[in-house]
This record gives C-alpha cells, sequence and structure tokens, in this order.
C-alpha cells in the first residue's frame, strides 16, 4: 500500500509541475475537489475527448452527437428521480462537528475485517509456499471464516437498511460497531440524514417568481428529453445512438482521490436506443466495443476488467463497469448500463408527451429500450496519465522520468531543438515548425543543453524531438529522437511530416483498432 | 424591419428543422433562454471551436490553453468586482407584475426617439434626390435636432444615475417620460433596485458550513487566477497568451434574440500579458488579427465592423467589439478589450499573493498588462448559421434552400447517395463511406429520389454529394456536386479522399487565412 500510496503522490505532483494539473483557484488556497486542466493537461483532455467522439460518432452512420445544456427544466430531474433518491447518508459527530458519509464510515470498518483475512491468508501462504490452496483456506480457517463472514453479514445489512430507508438502523449499526470519528475519535453520533447531491441554484430575479433549477447530476437525461427531436430532424432509425460529452456537478461530502471523484466533472456518454427485448445483444456487443476502445490506447490488456454488478439501480436490468488499475487499485472507469425504458417511460408520465418510436417494418410505436456507456473523461485522464508515468533505469545506471502516453494523445507531437543557439540553428528549426505547425502541436525549446531538453519533453510525453545541428545547414537532415526507444536517426526535413503523421494521426489510431 | 424579423423567423425554424438547435428541454415546455444544440448543431459548433483553437493556440508558439473548472473559489469574483457591480437596474410593474430592465425601458424610449428623426431624414432624402445631404440636414432641420438632443440627453442622464448608483433617479426618469409597462399599459412603477446577475449555489452539506459559490460569469478569471502557475510551469516570456473555451452564466432578465444572449453560454477568451506600456501596441494587432480572423470565413467583409466604446469598463483602457451583422443588425460577435493590470492587482490585493512577472531582460518584477480577445461561440454560431442560410431562385425558376456554411465548419463534409436502392448500389455507397469516414463526417442517404436528397443536403450544409450510379459498377468512377454551383463532375472514386480533402481541412483553410 505503501507504494501505491508514493505512486499516486508522485502523479499528482508531475500533474502540477509540467503544466497538466492545478488545484482550483490555488491562490485562494484552492477550491476543494476542483481542480483546473493546465496548458498540457488541456491538450491531453481535449485529444481524449476527441478520439472518443471520433471512435463513437464519426465511425457510426447510426450514432449522432448532442450538446445539451447544462440548466434543464427542473421536471426532468423528478421524472428522473434525482430529485427524490440521488441522496447520501449523512452523519456528523457531535464532538468533533465532522460530517461523514454514513455508508463510507460502515464500508471503511468492513474493509479493515477484510484486510485482517487478508493478512492471515499471506502469513499462510508464506509458510505452505507453492502448496498452498487459498480457496481451501478460506473456507476452512475459522479465524479468516469470522473476518470475512462478519464483513458480509455487515455490508448486507447496511444495503438492506439503506434500500428500506431504515436510516435509525444505519446510526445502530454504527453504534454497535463501535465506529469513532476518524478525527476525534469521539463515538458520540447524531441521526443519519439523507442529502441531495444536486447543486442548486435559481433563475429569475426575485424570490417570488424565481424557478429552483439544478446543476445537472449527470449528462444523459439531455438525450433522454431530445430523443424525439432527434430522431424525427435526423431521419434515425432504430437502433441509433446519441453521444454527447459535458459537465455535470455533485456537491459530493468524500470527494477524494484528486481528479477520481470530483465534484464538478465531465462525462462522456452514448444512449443506444433499440428494439424492447433486443437490449441484452447490445448490452453485450458495447462491453466488447468499450473494452477494445480501451485496450487500443495500449496502456496493457492487464490494466482492464469487468465488473458486473450484482445489486442494479432501480432503472437498469443490466449493468457492468470497466474497472482500471488505477494507482489507488481497480476501481470503475466506464459504466455500461442497460437502462431498459425507464427513463423515456418515466419523462413520458411527466410530461404527458408521448416518446414513443414509430418501427415502420414492425409497423407499429414502441418506447425503446436503451443501453447506456458512460466513461468519466477526468478519470479516463487520470488512467491515460498515471500508467503512463514511469521511472526508469538507464543502462548507464541513471534513471529517466518518461510520460509514455499514448502518442495519439500527447498534447504536443514534436519538439524542435537547435543544438547550440547560434550559427543559424534557431532560424532553421523554427523554419521546421512553420512547416509542421499546420498538422500538429509543435513546440520549440533552445533552453539548456540538449540532453536535459530531452529529459523535459520525456517527462511531457512528446513522442518526437528534433535536433538541428550543423550538418542539418549542409544537407537538411535533422536527428529524430523517439521519447520510449531513445533511438535516434538522421532523416530529411522533408520527410519529417509524414513520419510524425504516421505515428501520431488519429486516423491511424482509429485504422487500427 | 419587417424582412429582418422574417428572416430571423426563418433561421430560428431551420435550425430546429435540420437538427442545429432545439430550445432547452422542450418536452417540458422548455426552459427561458436555454438552448440545446442537436446532432448538426453540435458538429458546426465543435468545427467553430476548434477552428479558433487551432488559430489561436497551434498557430501561436507564445499562446497555451487553459481549462478552468466553472466552479472557483468565491473570492475570486469579490477581487473581480463582479459580487458588487455586475448587476442589472429592474423596476417592477405594480399592475401587470412584470419585471424589466430599468435601462432598457429608457433605452427603448430612446430608440424611438432616433426612428423617429431617421423617418424625418428619409422623407426629406426621398424629397431632394441626389442632392441631398444628411449630415447637414441632421444640423440644421429643428424637428431632427430635437429628437436627437432629447435622445442624447435621456441616455446621458440615465448613464450618469447608474454610474453614481443614483437609482431614484433613474425611476425619476422613467416617470418623466411616462413610459408604460409594455404588457399592460400601466405607468405604476415600484423602486429600482440592483440585482445581481451571478447564478449562486452552495457547497456542502448543512446549512452551517456552506459555502456560497457562483457558476462564473465568464471565464477570463480562471485564466487570472492561473496566470502565475502557468507562466512557470510552461517557462513563457512575454508577451504570452492563455486561451480557454468554457461555459459561463448569466441570470439576465431580458434574454432574447434566440442564441444572442442566453443564461448558459460559451466564450473563447484570449488573455494576452505584455509589458506594461506595450499594450496599446498589442490592442491594435489584436483588433487587426481577430477581424482577419473571421473574415478568413468567407462570409462577407462588409458583414464586420470595429465598434469602439467611448465609454469604458472600470478595468479597462482601450475596448473595441468586432460587429457582425445579424439578422437584427449590427451586434456585438468579439469584445477586444486592454485591461490593465486592474485583474492581476485586484487577485493580488484579495489573495496577498504576488502574480508579477520577472523580466529577465530588465532584470525587475512587474505585474503585466493585459489584452483580451473575447468572442461568444455561440453568437459565432449565430452569426455563421444566420449568413449562410440563403434562398436561392434557380435558372428553371424554382427555388433552392441553402446553407451555405464555410466548408471547413460544415457539419458533414460529404453525402454518398445511390442512386436507386437496389443493382449493388448501395453496397458500393457504404464501402465508398467505409474509406471516407476515417478523415471525414460521411453520411448516407438512399431515401427519396437524388434530386430532394440534394435538395436535402443543401439545406444541411453539406459541400459535397457523391452519386452512385450504374456507370460506377463499370468504371469505378462517380458524380461529385458541389452545393454551391451545384456543379457535377464525373471522378474516379480513388480521387474522392483528395479532392474533398483540399476543401475542407482545417489545414488548408488556417494556411490560406
Amino acid at each position: 500500500m505503501a507504494k501505491q500510496d508514493d505512486i499516486f503522490k508522485n502523479v499528482i505532483s508531475h500533474a502540477k509541475e509540467y503544466g497538466f494539473i492545478f488545484p482550483s483557484s490555488e491562490i485562494y488556497d484552492g477550491l476543494s475537489a476542483v481542480y483546473d486542466y493546465a496548458q498540457n493537461g488541456v491538450e491531453l483532455k481535449k485529444n481524449i475527448r476527441e478520439y472518443w467522439w471520433q471512435s463513437m460518432v464519426q465511425m457510426h452512420e447510426n450514432i449522432v452527437g448532442l450538446d445539451a445544456a447544462i440548466l434543464m427544466h427542473p421536471t426532468t430531474w423528478k421524472a428522473s428521480g434525482h430529485v427524490d433518491a440521488f441522496n447520501d447518508p449523512l452523519i456528523d459527530n457531535k464532538d468533533s462537528k465532522k460530517r461523514y458519509r454514513a455508508d463510507v464510515l460502515i464500508e471503511d470498518y468492513a474493509e479493515k475485517l477484510n484486510q485482517k483475512a487478508e493478512k492471515e491468508i499471506e502469513k499462510a501462504r508464506a509458510r505452505f509456499g507453492e502448496a498452498f490452496d487459498e480457496e481451501q483456506y478460506k473456507s476452512t480457517n475459522p479465524r479468516v471464516m469470522e473476518y470475512l463472514s462478519r464483513k458480509k453479514e455487515i455490508l448486507e445489512r447496511m444495503a438492506r437498511s439503506l434500500e428500506t430507508e431504515n436510516l435509525a438502523d444505519v446510526k445502530a449499526l454504527i453504534e454497535e460497531l463501535e465506529i469513532a470519528c476518524p478525527d476525534s475519535g469521539s463515538k458520540n453520533w447524531t441521526d443519519v440524514k439523507q442529502f441531495n447531491l444536486m447543486f442548486g441554484t435559481k433563475l429569475g430575479a426575485s424570490a417570488e417568481s424565481a424557478m429552483d433549477l439544478y446543476l445537472r447530476p449527470e449528462t444523459a437525461q439531455g438525450i433522454f428529453v431530445n430523443f424525439l427531436n432527434v430522431q424525427k430532424t435526423g431521419r434515425m432509425k432504430i437502433p441509433f445512438g446519441i453521444a454527447q460529452t459535458g459537465k455535470a456537478f455533485r456537491n459530493e461530502i468524500v470527494a477524494r482521490q484528486f481528479i477520481f471523484r470530483m465534484r464538478e466533472f465531465e462525462q462522456m456518454e452514448m444512449q443506444f436506443f433499440v428494439k424492447p427485448g433486443e437490449e441484452m445483444k447490445w448490452y453485450e456487443y458495447w462491453k466488447e466495443t468499450r473494452l477494445k476502445w480501451h485496450q487500443s490506447l495500449g496502456l496493457g490488456k492487464e490494466n482492464y476488467r469487468f465488473h458486473d454488478h450484482e445489486k442494479l439501480a432501480h432503472y437498469a436490468n443490466a449493468a457492468a463497469d470497466i474497472e482500471f488499475n488505477f494507482p489507488f487499485g481497480f476501481k470503475e472507469l466506464e459504466g455500461i448500463h442497460s437502462r431498459t425504458d425507464f427513463d423515456l417511460k418515466a419523462h413520458e408520465e411527466f410530461s404527458g408527451k408521448k416518446l414513443q418510436y414509430f418501427d415502420t417494418e414492425e409497423n407499429k410505436n414502441y418506447t425503446p429500450y436503451v443501453v447506456e456507456t458512460s466513461v468519466g473523461l477526468d478519470r479516463m485522464f487520470l488512467a491515460v496519465f498515471s500508467k503512463s508515468l514511469q521511472e526508469e533505469t538507464l543502462e548507464d545506471g541513471s534513471t529517466r522520468t518518461v510520460l509514455r502516453l499514448p502518442s495519439v494523445l500527447a498534447p504536443t507531437k514534436a519538439a524542435v531543438l537547435p543544438l547550440v543557439k547560434k550559427d543559424g540553428l534557431p532560424e532553421v528549426a523554427r523554419k521546421i515548425i512553420d512547416d509542421l505547425k499546420w498538422d500538429f502541436n509543435v513546440a520549440y525549446d533552445e533552453k539548456d543543453a540538449v540532453g536535459r531538453r530531452y529529459r523535459r519533453q520525456d517527462a511531457l510525453g512528446t513522442p518526437f524531438c528534433i535536433t538541428v545541428d550543423h550538418q542539418t545547414l549542409e544537407d537538411k537532415t535533422v536527428t529524430i529522437r523517439h521519447r520510449d526507444s531513445m533511438q535516434q536517426d538522421r532523416v530529411e526535413i522533408a520527410k519529417l511530416r509524414d513520419i510524425i503523421s504516421n505515428e501520431v494521426s488519429m486516423r491511424n489510431w482509429l485504422m487500427k483498432m
């Protein structure tokens, strides 16, 4: 665990130092769980968003885009269930005045039991060596069995109580387990209360006439309320999808893990409308397609896995996460949900308007079923960034920090470096930039020894460094250095564009997917 | 005016019918002054944003991007002056209970005086014919002089009263002018009150611990608070710029003119940091550069003009608008402002942190001056869309509706149409799409006669239609039809990619700018 923590700290400090992510409003000591994307971060984020968009919209004849506003009519959130049920159970400690999510306190307690079991298992593994059978041990060792069954019992009771809105029992559980305030050690708790996670605001000028609005907590509803308008004006035939990227907001109490869980975040969602009864086929299709998309980035197939939901949300009949191996373990990166006709039916009910599709083949109207794919763009950024950041020991024993970003996503595609700041080399470098800048983000760097400049570009994830030296003046060749292999080739200036394009262009990355 | 109104109505209905813009939450009868970008609108908007981004960031070695969050520390807005001074003066009519902007009521009154003067001038022009000298007439005709001087007097008094926060005099002026409620005709007014235009929200779970936040009313402050972080981590040397696109929110009372003035809108801003004393040079540079950028789209140079501000905002020492000839007349499209060191100094004061630049050439610290370029992305969309929408009478006397979007911005670059739905033509069309889709948004359409399909693509702004016919099966050629000229050429399938790319690629548009 200590090592994981170190890696994660290193990710956060590298993101700040190299201009990828800054804490929001840092000169005012920050705004908790809100972050700004800095000069390199904004490019990486844009590239991820565009790679998703082209894969989903440009590549699919039957998927179109949408950009719905963040502010929506408030009845939207009555219909979707967010006004009534998008809550976290909160509890205050009376002594420390600190506020916690009651479910997180209990989950943390259960996790400690799990860790105790793991420790026993590891001790036994060390004792028995290769002959050790973990499954058998788990089901026979009394101490391990006790830990795991208590853990299961606690989580099940909590889930039951939350589901039935029995908040008194959630508090009783905390008291029975003698859970103390992590801050003060006190066990003096208030009752558990539900707290709605939507940010509220008011439209209009006066208190009397103002309309209560919410900042959308998810982008999906913007797609549902526009479903029929898009279908009709775009003459879409089922099955078809509507894709959208955009900001969403959740007033999280426990926001943590850097950009993994933020109060303001960006989603990349696609809602796929299908004939009722065909949703499981498409659910499987999109699970596989989305996994393949993630794996196309080359960050290692072993870093992704499916997690099928056992407990389903009220709107779903099947749901799975694509989990990624973050510095703090495997966590949700994308959700694929078979949402049935829950949302469209709810909007029909609350709006009094029909949201049905006329199927010309079947010659009848029906409310389509929906399969959703939903990625957190910020999580995707964190996945790509953290897995790309590597410390390497080189042959000569020195180390280098290299950000092995998939080249299609790298903020800058090439840096052009004059070997020295004289003899006309800077001018040649700038001429090369003037030629390449129409196609790529290209940087110029003339400060420090060229070795240091290479290291700087490695740390920024720039796939290519192009060095202009005295030979360039004679034969119009330069060296091109590859970030990952550090190999340097001598090539003609005239060939640079093709070499770079071949490696970094989105076209090529999409084609090889 | 009637004709202008018709044109504008036509723009709005075309935007809806062809899937560019829908009213937000339309199934719930809409949310006032908020709109959603539909399947074609989202692509046009994306292309405008990307064209701006590449021109500003990719083309300029000394301009980098940023993506700051919408939520910022609230002290940001104290420092910027928005908490205290970002107000509209509002007045209620006691009988109709309708609320108005007091300044707009007075401006509308003054505009009527202006129209009366214009009418007299037009009558005189008709009488005198070519010999008519408008300037002379204005300064000699007593009636016209009276209208214009009253107009000037009223606007000056209002400006003075607003500037000195003398709201009682604003009310007195409304009463003296006997301005009536446009809804009821009543002159029974309340006092004038200031109303802050920022949307508020609360961060945190309990009423006691909650922090008052605002949805940012402009993106600029996100750049200012990050200025030093970007400068240091990006090793930027003055002069340099930080560019950003993103949402901003204003609780407008009188939001109108479709997407021209919305409560939720998107800005494309660039703040250029310069040495104090050099700001006027850069102000002129950016005025010219930005005008040229707009004109590069080919919508007609005569549709743009500068409007220099006579009255300057508290932070500015020079300011101009680039105005565009919208369907409702010339209005602001982009603002270029010399903002001095007002913002950085204010943030230094409120944060207690230094926001200074160390100039290595001058060997001293200073607070940079700032020149801002700020475009409304939605306004830009409206400008491009409204000017591109044309009704044409063809040679045969029939009319066609054509959306002559600059091809670099068109949502779909080519539509591939099989002449008939049989004989293997659809399969060939789909093969062509499979070849082109890696580079462009390409559509397939097989429904209706080919002439109707051409018209449909004209109305969507698609620059090329590619028709697959029986000859295609024999010699691998297709016809390619140009949207604007309607000319059709017979070309080899293998050449399509280059023909389209040559016309639509952002690279080529940037190069010819």
